[in-house]
């Protein structure tokens, strides 16, 4: 008996040999919240269900596992928007106003409920466009008490929505010119010693990432922080090598950390050291567009060498404002020439394996739980293939029903 | 005495001087489909409305003008996003057996029924994406028959769906090399022979679009179409300049014609043309990015001569697989340095003067038709900041909610 039954579907299982792992004009059966059953829909057994919807050909794929965001934040960018699209870059955002600083100002600002009401209005979008894992970093405060409060509010999303939310710690984001302007060793020590501790506390941290560059975090402080993450057993991510080939992708698989991520300007020992140490590559395209960076990430070296590439939303207010992932998956094909397939992937099983959650997420297989996402194609190349991507019609999250869009003219 | 009152609401009318047209926490009373009043929203009176929406501070648009679509056709062009996404181009697509000639044959191959199924499910998301008026071109059959049958569909979808419809014959897409390899004037006579004037006959044709170049048709040939337009009373506009600078703007500027579109490669002489004929720039980012041009549209040329910049979907299944034109508001900022302003002008005033519609869409004011739309966002510049752009929440044609986006965890 199943609670509800899926049928006339295009499953991308992202399990097995096939390409996209296609269980063509597929079934899947749901009971308790798991994947009981997959298999033709021919042999489906609408009988013994409690409920059966007939997808008309969708494909069906897992729920997508976004592997990096830093949803929760105050205000919108529009000032940043304004600078970049406009033709500036980078480290033309501070000069103008804009830039991390001015939204951590922006959150700082915040009261917890006020952060909490504006994220979750964001990350409810998120999950409308088919994510039902999420990775939500802090680095919107660059302070003990916002920092805090974001990494509570991720823990508060995950509870209120349905949908997993992994909380990072991303106090090494930027440097806080006000407290801690020209001491970057004494911020490490504060993030190491006062605000580490207090997440662990509280209990609202899982990861914890930093921004490794010459204009960030060096090897050594990058070694400090991590060291202390994982003296409270937290594994470790990087911002690596997205605007200067800085080594970092190395530091993070010396670390043995989960990704390296974004990564333009990697060199060939970087991506040598991540493979050894099986450290994921998370390529941000969105970040890559809105920075109108030309050098692409060694897509061909990670899969000659056999790094797994995760896709992200990179949601945040200044390089990557955007709650859609498939926007994300058409730019990944454009932009760095991922196939559909490898785009799909990216989104799933390697986003899955880039947030150390491979046995929990991104593939469809009995026994797993039931978080899935129909789009609007019958081809799953199609997801990937429409400018903003394809719409998503329903997402389930442990067997629930959770989102369904609403075809035009079935207002009441 | 209002039918429908929008309360709270920040509206861009996109007429007057103040930038974007703001009514900052305005009001819209609508009446008989007419917008009967607008004002500040402390002085609209609740108790004189039948119903009564309050739209939370976000943004309300002019229903969206979309002047450029080719929406009417068979399947997706998975084939195409393959060629395309691994860098392949423009003249690449033929030889992997994708282009216009294998969209032809698949729509050729489709009932009249199967047509207007899946053109419509398409128009319902364009509608669904803020879209109230939309121009949609024949062009993918090029013979008699698809070509009518085409244009029958896009009058069909505008008396059936929650749209105004304006039809364009573009037989001259293409040349189709079975019937009329080699033989590009003979199509030409066949197109002002046979197919215009049933066109015309069954009253499905209100426009006549070509596409002039190199590799397309000469401004003689399209002077000879364009002439047995106009003998049906029918406004003209061009596929002109996108891959070489061909003078095809200055076509459309001595016939009159309503709009040129893509432009990337127009030269000086051409604009000037444009600007001294009236005629509108019609800029289709999406076409752009896809074929992974290089060459800009001439943006400042436009500003500096006064030519009007439109933008459009330009939804097709091979260069723009999109129905969203707010993805191409933003990629109209980072690709063309369009400012927000400017893009949304292109789907509002611009976009129905390319249509020859200024009287009837593209403003918000007292008298006019009552096509609105709302966008998740309090600023009138976050409708383009999204990367996929921003979501619609609801679409009013004629004074009836036609589309309304559903919360996560609204589903009954």
């Amino acid at each position: 008996m199943f609670d509800l039954l899926l049928t006339n579907a295009n499953v991308a299982t992202m399990d097995g040999e096939e390409p996209f792992g296609l269980v063509a004009d597929g079934a899947i059966g749901i009971t308790d919240g798991k994947i009981a059953w997959i298999g033709p829909s021919a042999a489906a057994r609408e009988d013994q269900a409690g409920e059966v919807r007939d997808l008309g050909g969708q494909v069906v794929t897992p729920g997508l596992v976004d592997p990096h965001t830093h949803i929760v934040y105050g205000e919108e960018g529009l000032d940043d928007f304004e600078v970049l699209s406009q033709g500036g870059g980078r480290w033309d955002l501070e000069p103008a106003g804009a830039g991390i600083w001015a939204m951590a100002k922006r959150t700082r600002a915040l009261s917890e409920e006020a952060l909490y009401a504006a994220s979750r209005r964001r990350m409810s979008r998120l999950v409308a466009n088919g994510v039902t894992t999420v990775e939500s970093k802090s680095g919107a405060g660059l302070d003990r008490d916002t920092e805090l409060r974001q990494m509570r509010v991720s823990r508060a999303l995950g509870e209120d929505l349905p949908v997993t939310v992994v909380s990072t710690y991303l106090g090494a984001h930027g440097l806080p010119p006000e407290e801690f302007g020209g001491r970057r060793d004494d911020y490490v020590t504060f993030m190491c010693e006062e605000v580490l501790p207090e997440a662990a506390r509280q209990g609202v941290v899982d990861h914890v990432d930093g921004f490794c560059d010459a204009n960030g975090y060096s090897h050594g402080q990058i070694g400090r922080l991590f060291d202390r993450a994982r003296s409270f057993g937290l594994p470790v991510k990087l911002h690596a090598d997205q605007y200067t080939d800085f080594g970092a992708g190395g530091v993070v698989a010396k670390h043995r950390g989960l990704s390296a991520d974004h990564l333009e300007y990697a060199s060939r020992a970087t991506v040598e050291a991540m493979a050894e140490a099986g450290t994921v590559a998370t390529l941000l395209p969105g970040a890559h567009l809105t920075f109108h960076e030309t050098r692409k990430p060694p897509v061909d070296l990670f899969r000659e060498l056999g790094v797994p590439m995760a896709l992200a939303t990179n949601s945040n207010p200044v390089s990557s404002p955007t709650v859609s992932p498939a926007s994300q998956m058409h730019l990944a094909c454009y932009l760095f020439r991922l196939t559909p397939e490898e785009a799909l992937r990216g989104f799933t099983v390697n986003g899955a394996r880039a947030l150390g959650l491979s046995d929990e997420a991104g593939r469809i297989a009995p026994g797993r739980a039931a978080d899935l996402a129909a789009w609007d194609t019958e081809d799953p190349r199609g997801i990937a293939y429409r400018i903003g991507g394809s719409d998503c019609t329903l997402v389930v999250k442990d067997g629930v029903v959770v989102h369904e869009m609403r075809p035009l003219g079935t207002l009441a």
